[in-house]
């Protein structure tokens, strides 16, 4: 029988973090104080986030960082997880590629978010944190987060973009049989949000927006710090957990990766499979292609600039370098939730500037057809979000049955769909629509962006 | 770190069903044909079900019967499934006891159905057969049958009863995906459908009146075999990988179980988890106590009797030995479908009969506090048929720190409960109602199955 999970036991869960920064040729920009222009200091960060995470955000030193042993116990409830092969979709596709996924949708909330709600949750509880909050896209952050809040004993409240709360009830039980409960965002609960609800009553709500009300609370309440499940470097750097294990079992399978795909929204599942593998790219010149695919809808890497840009919608960040649409860009209802963000992270940004990866922009019904034909062929209903990453697959390894090239390509899949029936229910009856937004609409928000690079 | 997962390599999936029947000291009762009240051959069971099939359901000699390579290169899709010990769900009960659980909840169709279902499917497939049809309860079997049809190529019809139908959309939207259509049972397809429709517009469905529909459906089809998710011999016989693997885990852990616990409707995931320990039980004299944790509302091994009775609502089945509530009761709407039905399976009534078991009931609100609990502690929100094992599981955990005893505790986390977050919003807001038949409903029932033992 041929081997079709390659698993690893809990002892092999990574004992460090993988730091990209400290190896990066060319360093991240620096965060800046939209007042000053000033780069910011880790301290100055200490007001909105725990005191390790904005230290781990600015460490351009340190290559690996020891994991908390209690949060390698928690990791236990569900890594290390399964690296897959994918022989299923490789004979549906007749392609001489090796596919293989890494299996994140086992985690108990669904995807990779838990590993770093995990540690963001473990380290507020060091510091004495009593209260969290954040925003959630399409509910998997704010599920994982509720989950690491009820293991650590922390309150959690989390603002969930409006379009999400609305398609997605189920997410919010899933957040309430945790413990916490989530808010519509725009809300009348933040002074950006009564803002966005009186302009336009009827807004849907973006990432942007949901992140304004999220440090608009964590500012304004006593005890309580904001967590963010995306974009920025230590999330990215909790991420490398999954790329950490995958390079082992990629090696128990005896293949190296060709390519290395993931969806991405703010960067954080695509940090986590490719930084360990981009090592081999950075120090030692390897060959790996990295592919980042995107939304066509909310397509920052494809079509947007690098520039300095706000985080959110009110502009209540610091200044973040990023590949961005314009922090006023407002992404179409699509069902990816979790990638509808108008930027990309800054470490990611960087890293597509200096050649280290690509994109690609996947249009919504290819994701929902190759969702279903994955589902069929592998078993497993992806997440809207992976659909993304397995489109890009697909395309890749269509390639290689043209040009007869066996590659291998790893791609992760970020979580599962049983929360999204809906979204399928509504591919299935030939209801998804496809968005592309104009060049004059891109170039329009990101004048925006434009205006505070000046 | 202590270990959290116990996790077995593929290559340690069984390679043999255990078939229980071979070593009970009374065998099961022999199926009956209705009209003649002799004992049915295999061969008699060949125009509803596959050859293989009806000869493993008859089967009392092999104590072991090989499982196809094919069918375990279907399982390595997600077997082995890791046994788990749940330290955050003994620590918030305080508890001397060790809980573990065996976690068929990773299965790609989101329970241990798919067990049986790739077993089933691929037999069909061997004989030749091209369409299969069932019933299904939660959905869980429904959707578990649809992909392993989808991976044999096999076209799926699946009768769903009705109330399920209507509360479980997503679970359509799963079958969808992998290519089947449910029908909401009773339908107007069939002559038993109709005829319940006819007398009872509004009939909310039961799985006994689901199946009379997918047998017709079956009989009266060119090519066509009818599967059964549970009950049967074969069924519990397929289920039995299981308890196979869990004997192995709990052996890596160094601990013998004191008490086995699953939830039950018909049998299958209870015998699955039970039969391999049982065998310690039935050739050397083992302690291990059995528990199934059956629903208040359908009470059939703690409040039914046993004796001959039909597994479906209109009669069309053979005549089985079961613990029965008669083959005409109606359970209540429990959001736990999957444990809606009138009898247990042959085997689970004999060894209950013969005292290797014992049963429980678990009122609905009872169950679902159960499984929130252990999704707080231990991360997996639990399908509500499995919070009846959780529940089952928490009341001798807690005798436990009453008595001091340190016993060893493992239940079968048989499925999750993502697609069925609409039970748990009901229960967080207090809609949960429980439902107690009276002694009257029941021997009313009971009466209509003593008129087939005369």
């Amino acid at each position: 029988m041929k081997t079709k999970k390659f698993l690893l036991p809990e002892s092999e869960i990574p004992t460090d973090f993988f730091n990209i920064q400290a190896i990066m040729p060319n360093k991240p920009v620096p965060i800046l104080n939209p007042g000053t222009r000033e780069p910011m200091k880790a301290e100055d960060l200490y007001p909105i986030f725990c005191e390790e995470c904005a230290r781990q955000e600015m460490d351009t030193v340190h290559e690996y960082i020891p994991i908390p042993e209690e949060v390698r116990e928690k990791y236990a409830f569900y890594r290390c997880t399964p690296l897959v092969r994918a022989y299923g979709l490789e004979k549906a596709l007749d392609t001489p590629a090796h596919i293989y996924f890494k299996n994140e949708s086992v985690s108990p909330a669904g995807s990779h978010k838990l590993n770093s709600a995990i540690a963001q949750a473990y380290y507020c509880k060091q510091q004495g944190i009593t209260n969290i909050t954040t925003e959630t896209g399409a509910g998997q952050w704010g599920g994982a987060l509720s989950y690491a809040a009820s293991m650590f004993g922390l309150d959690c409240a989390v603002y969930m973009v409006k379009v999400s709360y609305e398609q997605k009830p189920y997410r919010r039980t899933i957040m309430g049989v945790f413990g916490s409960t989530p808010i519509a965002s725009p809300s009348m609960s933040t002074r950006a949000g009564k803002d966005i609800i009186t302009a336009n009553p009827t807004d849907s709500g973006s990432l942007g927006t949901a992140i304004s009300e999220a440090i608009e609370l964590a500012i304004n309440t006593p005890n309580c710090k904001y967590t963010l499940g995306s974009v920025l470097n230590h999330v990215c750097l909790h991420q490398t957990v999954i790329g950490q294990e995958a390079k082992k079992q990629m090696e128990m399978a005896g293949e190296e990766p060709d390519i290395v795909i993931a969806c991405f929204g703010g960067g954080s599942n695509f940090s986590g499979i490719a930084f360990p593998f981009m090592r081999d790219k950075i120090l030692n010149g390897s060959k790996t292609r990295f592919i980042a695919a995107e939304p066509q809808s909310c397509p920052k890497l494809t079509r947007g600039k690098f520039e300095y840009d706000f985080g959110d919608v009110a502009g209540y960040t610091p200044l973040l370098g990023m590949y961005t649409l314009g922090h006023k860009f407002h992404p179409a209802n699509i069902h990816a939730g979790g990638l509808r963000y108008h930027g990309s992270g800054t470490l990611v940004a960087q890293l597509m500037k200096d050649g280290y990866m690509e994109a690609m922009d996947v249009a919504q019904t290819e994701s929902f057809k190759a969702g279903v034909l994955f589902a069929r062929t592998e078993g497993i209903i992806p997440a809207p979000e992976s659909c993304h990453a397995i489109a890009a697959t697909i395309r890749e390894a269509e390639k290689c049955k043209v040009s007869g090239e066996q590659k291998t390509i790893l791609f992760n899949l970020s979580g599962h769909g049983f929360i999204d029936m809906g979204a399928y229910a509504q591919y299935l009856d030939g209801d998804i629509t496809d968005y592309v937004p104009s060049d004059a609409e891109i170039q329009k928000f990101i004048a925006d962006a434009d205006a505070l690079n000046k």
